[in-house]
């Protein structure tokens, strides 16, 4: 068996470009027989356009097809620009449905409808239908090949129908069975019906308790169900309950992948989908907006503490505390939004009720709040050794915990009520608010006490 | 075919609790007769354990193996409490190896060894060699359940050993080929035997260049290989080369989501694998060291700050900017930080070096700063009307977005090179470095300019 470990070594990458000058066809060749198409992208990541037209133009065009739909989304559609349309609809003539449907939809809308026109005929009328639905619902997600048989005929017809139908899918697990419309019944597992007697029908071995999808499902609840049902892939229905397509697990893992991106971009105040190899341009342009927003507390914070002028010039140690209570504030509120973002996302829990939840919420925080108050309360005393001052703060900062757990818990909550995404708690949002949350209470406390 | 969407309504779980407290065997055979596993295990979480069991014993033993797998494993250590050894050996033998291995190591180590003695032999055996893996490697993941055929086979000897094989293995794809010494040599598909010519030996159709992967690789990296090529299960090979198990695609599953939930704790600061339905005391030991470090940084900032209680009774307002000073920080560390993990975790990119990764943040930076800069200074110059400090703010917030954005890349960087989650250092961490760098530049600032 072949070793595939496939490593980009900085070697292989400069013999590759000194092959790839003198168009060193053998070579090129040779090299990349035993690498997998997913690798072959990411070297091509290595060279420009032109080069890397070369080097597909060595290779199968079911492995160019491979290649194409494994590069992600800007540099396929930068990439895609140096082809001729029927060099492309010849590539997209080797993908499932799916794939050229999502590929299709990124090109410009000339290039598209000419390819399209140039399509097979059935991966036309596929393709088609497909792009009529959004990305990110389960129309979008599903690919139009899939094996289906009648539910009156015999495992013999099935077997045969299978050999014929599995020529054009290329990742098949189950057979759907549906009926003379086309409506989906169950299905009956590979195994069972190489299991099964030859002289039964599909309905004597049909499962019928199987879950499926409808069309305008969103792609993250079919993650859910996929991931919750443990299927390794989901037949899609319309609203006549016909079978028009399925959805594999392998689709579903790039949608468990970009949630968490998405999460992740959302919690550190990234406000468009951006990568680290985007232009510097885009790059700014999606940090700006937390930034304003972060700037914007910022600033009613200096504007506030504008209000306590008189108090911080007879007492400047007032000042010193600022950033401990924001901070401890901050890390609060993220640490307690970031738990029920968590318990949202996990379809495995039942709802549980907003009392109970903001009860043991509150008893975290009273825990944590003491703790940390009679820490900094010693601290205090012994740094600055002053004991009115470190009481004040430390009664603050017992509030500032227990306030910004509560807020930290029922925003993402609110959030997810409202339709957004929860994980929006969690971001600069919640450390803004609660910076100027914890600015209030520790003047409030400065007010009474001082 | 049945309607399988199944909602846990508080009726349905009221009527449900009167039908257990009548012991109604009747109404829950009914009512659970078409409800997926998956479910009944969300659906027990509502109940207390010996109502659980009840629940369980009305339903088969396969089905009670699901259940037991679905629930998670804090629920579930605590729910086998309540049974026998020879009870848990009972559902124990109803699942695949690696679920039993799993669970196996939950349970404390004398009904561990009494549950493993009474298995039946085959799974007996499976899982001891199991049980040597870590959790988080190959051998961990993988399952024994597989199917495999000799290489001088013919195709119909082929088709006799899966019926006879797949009776034990639930989900199968890909049948493995091996040689007399059960070294891996490849694989071939069912659909390539179901097409295929029956007097074919295997050698014709074998595919030779598959992946697979050693028992001591990580899980994350196994992840990371099952996306790249899209597989719906990998094989597991020993140093010898031997076919070992099989990981299957749902168990990669939930490594993804696991590592998308662990990076999100470490990003909002938990320091342990803690969900919010845990109890009090977990919950509150898990937030405790980053909000002790937090305090750590707040007292070094007030220390700090202590240093220049002379300029700030001179000049109260320096006081003010503080918070917008550290805000801003501390989100572009954030940003910065976060961005650099994506890179790391996003396997598709090759590495780029330092340089030019470091020169476009620094671009990044110029510009954001720039724009906040500005914008700042208008704003204050308005509000406060004084422009020697509407200058030191900007000129300090322009150096603070300039060194945020430095840290926030490196850091990341430096963690996966020392071979820590880079994730850590988009964390309280960088905020709290963060705000001491804030305070630092602006003091630094104030001392040169005012």
């Amino acid at each position: 068996m072949q070793q595939l470990e496939f490593e980009l070594t900085k070697e292989f990458r400069d013999r590759f470009q000194e092959a790839l000058d003198q168009r060193d066809q053998t070579f090129i060749v040779e090299a990349l027989e035993h690498v997998k198409a997913a690798d072959i992208s990411a070297l091509l990541y290595e060279f420009n356009s032109e080069e890397s037209k070369y080097v597909m133009g060595l290779l199968s065009l079911g492995t160019q097809a491979e290649i194409v739909r494994d590069l992600d989304s800007d540099t396929r559609a930068n990439f895609l620009k140096i082809y001729e349309s029927n060099e492309i609809a010849g590539i997209m003539n080797q993908m499932d449905s799916d794939d050229a449907a999502d590929i299709l939809n990124e090109l410009p809308i000339k290039i598209r409808e000419e390819v399209l026109s140039i399509l097979d005929i059935e991966l036309r009328i596929q393709v088609t239908e497909l792009l009529r639905y959004e990305e990110n619902v389960a129309g979008g997600l599903m690919a139009k090949e899939l094996i289906k048989v009648r539910v009156n005929w015999t495992v013999v017809q099935c077997v045969e129908e299978i050999r014929k139908q599995a020529e054009n899918v290329t990742k098949f697990y189950t057979v759907y069975v549906v009926d003379e419309f086309d409506k989906l019944l169950g299905r009956v597992s590979l195994k069972e019906i190489m299991i099964a007697d030859a002289r039964k029908t599909v309905a004597e071995i049909l499962e019928q308790d199987i879950v499926y999808v409808g069309t305008y499902l969103e792609d993250t609840e079919v993650a859910d169900m996929m991931r919750r049902y443990d299927l390794e892939s989901i037949p899609v229905v319309n609203v006549q309950g016909q079978l028009v397509g399925r959805i594999t697990i392998d689709d579903i893992v790039d949608v468990i992948t970009e949630q968490a991106e998405e999460e992740r971009q959302i919690m550190s105040g990234i406000s468009e989908n951006v990568e680290e190899d985007d232009s510097v341009w885009r790059n700014t342009r999606a940090r700006l907006p937390w930034l304003l927003i972060g700037i914007g507390g910022g600033l009613i914070n200096a504007k506030f503490m504008g209000l306590f002028e008189m108090e911080l010039q007879r007492v400047t140690a007032l000042a010193f505390f600022v950033p401990l209570i924001q901070a401890t504030g901050g890390n609060v509120g993220i640490q307690s939004s970031s738990l029920i973002v968590q318990s949202l996302a996990n379809p495995g829990f039942v709802v549980e009720g907003l009392w109970p939840r903001l009860s043991k919420v509150f008893l975290v925080a009273i825990m944590n709040g003491f703790f940390l108050s009679i820490l900094v309360f010693g601290a205090n005393y012994l740094l600055f050794n002053e004991r009115s001052l470190s009481l004040i703060v430390s009664i603050a900062l017992f509030s500032v915990v227990i306030f910004a757990s509560f807020i930290g818990t029922i925003t993402p909550l609110i959030l997810n009520k409202l339709g957004f995404n929860p994980a929006l708690a969690s971001g600069p949002f919640i450390t803004t608010t609660n910076d100027l949350l914890g600015l209030t209470l520790y003047f409030f406390t400065v007010h009474l006490l001082l």
